[in-house]
């Protein structure tokens, strides 16, 4: 038995392509005393891991041509050889997009497939949830009765940050591409209001006829124009947190915009770069919470489920046309 | 005797000029019972006069066509019908742009003539340090041996800035326009570096020699270009203070800029607008540090007096030229 696994083959320019991606099939792994053989179950594609396929400085190192592709996955421990750890675990880790792997259980962490389902800890009790979060709570610092603004509103971050809004007691707007995303925004992710950018020919002023005292908060997963329709409706001491700018990631050129500096010293508004993997501190207490209202039915999981280990590379690009709603999963 | 006054005649179109201005003369103003009569003796004179001077939404109230212009002004009571106020006091406060003036003394404060110059309490010991050290302290959260980069380094905000950052243990580089300023920035500010951001070919390039590490935080007086020179080599978790953007004022046409989303999210980094009235509470706190600073010789007091109450329209246009190094001062 041969045991698969996906390599980044070119740099992407502008938008990946599949060709971008390289199968190949390895001699199975075999654990060396005190590792672990683990079975890939679930696959997060994300974002931002176009970033990291590029080769410049960032947050995380990039990828290196000619290697595994890695995102965070959740496992079963077929063999183990750390006591920490028992055949049948389930564990959440960053490891590499390849039916099977070694590890020696560095970093991985269990989860329980009974709480909830193991594709959860991808997504509303994993890194997700988490960002939605934290993000919201440590760069936001939301009052009851603030106006919020979501971009990828029905996103995998986003449609959180709404659901977590509402429970803080905020009135929230959601922004996404597609009608049907519209409706689910307020049918089942409960936002008060919802645009579809795509379809909205002055989107400034539909934000400002939906937030006429102004925005409080905007959470952006997106960047680009939409971003800037945004900013002309925000209020004073205002909180902009940027989780993500999806729409910029493929471009080949820095795109231009409106400059932000006046808008925020005449709002004395802050702008601010949020990256969850700094608040490992409070992993735990977020992890509690998310799952607290999860139990209680106060907070849904939605995810976009792709089947097949060959289907990685596509989910990931799916990403960058909007194709999902919440999180995108690869079910192996 | 009549009295002068300079009223806004004309909202200015891109850069204010002479005739945006009027002038008038009035019959001398009678104090009420309970009113003071002051006599101007120094007005401040100020980049962020140039918004109000159009009619939008800010921070602050737009002029009004006709109306005096009104800044900080150290005045001399001249006559006291209210009890709090003294013949021969010398107060701060945001008066007209006359010569003589009436007021119910409201928001008035008493400044002290042998403590410090009297123009002081319109630069290193008024708003203008407070601007410098309440953005620094509460926006820049500076740490010792930490790198800040100061935009308009010369000016009336920039010039406090980087004195104080010296003396909080920080690595000091500031940007200005003239060869004369780098040489003031180094000799009579004590900033570590100094960059003619004017003669500078690649002032990208120049910033990344000058700080090799990455910029923790940007005090940026200026905005435009310039900013985008630092932001190109801010560091994870930098904070950028947004001041004042002078060289954006007098824009018809929101600039365009490269995009900011990307750079703060892959480098954790905030850009807070910063408006020294919302510190109120601290400043107290802040007059008192920035006093005993004075006094112990730490904090130089820079200004660049002009003589004449007819000049106080050009004083303000040649702050938009640059002319003055420090606080830009008009003594009546």
């Amino acid at each position: 038995m041969m045991n698969k696994a996906i390599l980044l083959d070119k740099r992407p320019v502008g938008k990946p392509a599949l060709t971008d991606f390289k199968f190949i099939e390895e001699e199975m792994p075999v654990p060396a005393e005190g590792e672990l053989l683990l079975k890939t179950l679930y696959v997060s594609v994300d974002p931002y891991l176009r970033g990291r396929m590029r080769d410049t400085k960032s947050y995380v190192p990039p990828f290196e041509l000619g290697k595994p592709i890695t995102s965070g996955l959740v496992t079963e421990v077929i063999s183990s050889g750390n006591t920490d750890f028992q055949k049948g675990d389930f564990l959440f880790g960053y490891l590499d997009w390849k039916e099977y792997q070694i590890s020696d259980g560095k970093g991985l962490m269990k989860v329980d497939g009974n709480a909830a389902s193991l594709s959860t800890y991808l997504g509303v009790l994993g890194m997700t949830g988490l960002t939605a979060y934290l993000g919201l709570k440590e760069i936001g610092l939301p009052k009851p009765g603030e106006t919020i603004v979501v971009s990828g509103a029905a996103g995998a971050v986003g449609n959180v940050v709404g659901q977590i809004a509402k429970l803080m007691g905020l009135k929230v707007l959601g922004l996404a591409g597609t009608d049907e995303k519209i409706e689910t925004l307020k049918n089942k992710f409960k936002y008060d209001q919802g645009i579809n950018y795509k379809t909205t020919e002055n989107l400034s002023l539909a934000i400002k006829e939906a937030c006429p005292d102004g925005v409080d908060i905007y959470f952006d997963n997106v960047g680009g124009e939409v971003s800037d329709a945004v900013l002309a409706n925000i209020k004073f001491k205002s909180r902009i947190i940027i989780c993500g700018a999806i729409s910029l990631y493929n471009d080949t050129e820095p795109a231009l915009a409106p400059r932000v500096e006046g808008k925020l010293v005449i709002n004395s508004a802050s702008m601010t770069g949020f990256i969850v993997g700094n608040y490992a501190d409070q992993f735990p207490e977020g992890i509690q919470q998310l799952t607290a209202w999860y139990q209680e039915g106060k907070l849904i999981s939605s995810e976009t489920i792709v089947n097949g280990f060959d289907q990685i590379p596509q989910a990931f690009l799916d990403l960058f046309e909007g194709k999902n709603e919440g999180k995108m999963i690869v079910k192996i």
